[in-house]
């Protein structure tokens, strides 16, 4: 069904079809993510080759053949076989795997995958509230004491333990000075503030990305409250039909209000779902329009070098205006 | 040093210069490692394009010059500024991000710096070894009780409070029916026997690599003396001067001779260090030949569907012999 309308899609842009490596776009198109290296060949009778490792994890109710990659002779024979003329590619891959695929058609750069992606389901929905919901149950269970790394072991222990196989992606845990830097590595010192956290799990493959910080100080209070306001503003024109860019747009301009437009060093939210960082962005140049369906995170924050940094990040899912889907309290 | 070493080497084979991506690769060539998108233009005045977001972890005496990445205009500007007729780029290069550089030279795809990162400095192999004696630690302060995921949480948590800011991979655990699947994702399970581990931690960006299983039945046992016997005769052979395709099959014989050849579904080993599988791979149809001062991952196993599997990697160094880095015992 799923793959029925993008091959359709594909057709209606004159692609006889695509190759796809990208874990996260198999998964969606087949239910099934593989652990290794993988191909699936989008055409009217699809192929999805695998490793021997994850043959045994296929489900049994997959409706598309599944082959053994053994040589990149045995895939593009595979290919060929319905003589495409033009077959899409993903911009993601890897330039050393083209060439050993290229072959006597012509390809096409889409993310007609990911495009799709963007408008979740009800079924990716539940997923990735339940994702936010591992994420606020762990974080809830994490005390805040100790060293900056301790801390991440904690919450990262208590990610699995409520059910996530996996953190989401790497848990900053920045305190002091270590926050002024928004990917900030662990380190191994004393917890102070203030503490910026930022987090996610993972459920069935989706991903929760929630960031929060304590203060203490006037300023940081003060420099807080200015970063739950810019993130206000921001839910609040979301709607669909408005540019990605918009939202950047009003976040920043709160904070620019402010002063503090130089401290504001990186886009204002992205889309969230399979992968933790996927489109629209919601940065300057991102021309997309927002839909019904997508899932944000809108995540101003304020960096002052050599002082501390804080950000508050929030999963909005956006409906005629903007669900705020995390219900962690924003002050901690 | 580094820097002026790869681009004779890049010279030598009619290249100006080289486009770098990969993390590893430009941490291996400047001594950074950036945590955003991020492009080192490999000349003789070479530029490292960064994201504002790393501008605070740049060391100081980083001794190439780092520039805002703003947009891929300001990038090209950089890259075509010396008029290179030929530039060296990474097989891994994505396709989306090459369109984007593509300009009016030509490209060859070259894994120059790969190849110099198999062959460890002593700094890179002290940071292996505090990588492999961090992640034995955690082994054993790990209580196998509980079930799969809480082994691998508690593991998990281990490895950061000795000091790696993150597991090297994500973890294994799987117990009972569940180790026969050699890339097994984690369940919320009672833990059985026998239980596959397969875990490391990273130390300075350096990781290790290490599995164990722990036996029951008398089948469990007699299948991995058999895998132990694979091992230990793979890593006899290891010399430098051999073809690292010759200790995959000096494994395979073993296992072969034993009737489990079916059950032995992936290849004997694979480099380590910056990343947790490079070059060489220990496989079948790998033409590269051992050389002293590559680390390597031994690792047979044999897997039966439906029933169990069992593992056992040790990491190995590339001297006058192999030298055994792991020190954990193999029966647990």
């Amino acid at each position: 069904m799923q793959i029925k309308n993008i091959l359709e899609k594909l057709n209606s842009i004159d692609l006889d079809g695509m190759i796809v490596l990208k874990s996260e776009n198999i998964a969606y198109l087949t239910g099934f993510k593989p652990s290794s290296f993988s191909v699936l060949i989008l055409k009217d009778d699809p192929i999805l080759f695998i490793s021997k490792m994850d043959y045994e994890d296929v489900p049994e109710n997959l409706n598309i053949s599944v082959e053994d990659f053994t040589s990149f002779n045995n895939l593009n024979k595979a290919i060929i076989k319905n003589k495409p003329d033009f077959l899409g590619v993903e911009n993601s891959l890897p330039l050393g795997i083209y060439k050993k695929i290229k072959n006597n058609f012509k390809i096409k750069l889409t993310d007609i995958i990911e495009e799709s992606r963007r408008i979740k389901s009800e079924k990716e929905l539940k997923y990735i509230k339940e994702a936010i919901k591992i994420a606020e149950k762990s974080f809830k269970n994490t005390k805040l004491e100790g060293s900056d790394n301790l801390v991440a072991a904690e919450l990262n222990y208590n990610l699995m333990v409520e059910g996530s196989l996996k953190p989401a992606f790497e848990t900053i845990v920045a305190s002091g000075t270590a926050s002024s830097k928004p990917h900030a590595f662990l380190q191994q010192k004393t917890l102070e503030n203030p503490v910026l956290l930022d987090w996610g799990a993972v459920y069935k493959n989706y991903c929760s990305d929630i960031s929060r910080t304590r203060v203490e100080t006037e300023k940081q209070h003060e420099i807080i409250s200015i970063v739950i306001e810019a993130q206000k503003e921001a839910i609040k024109v979301i709607k669909p039909g408005i540019k990605a860019s918009y939202v950047d747009k009003i976040a920043r301009e709160v904070i620019e209000d402010y002063g503090y437009a130089e401290n504001f060093i990186h886009s204002t939210g992205h889309g969230l779902g399979m992968e933790v960082h996927e489109g629209p962005s919601l940065s300057k140049n991102e021309e997309l329009k927002l839909e019904k369906g997508m899932v944000l995170t809108v995540e101003p924050g304020i960096y002052i070098p050599g002082e501390f940094g804080i950000r508050v990040e929030d999963d909005i899912l956006v409906k005629k205006r903007a669900k705020i889907l995390t219900k962690l309290d924003q002050i901690i």
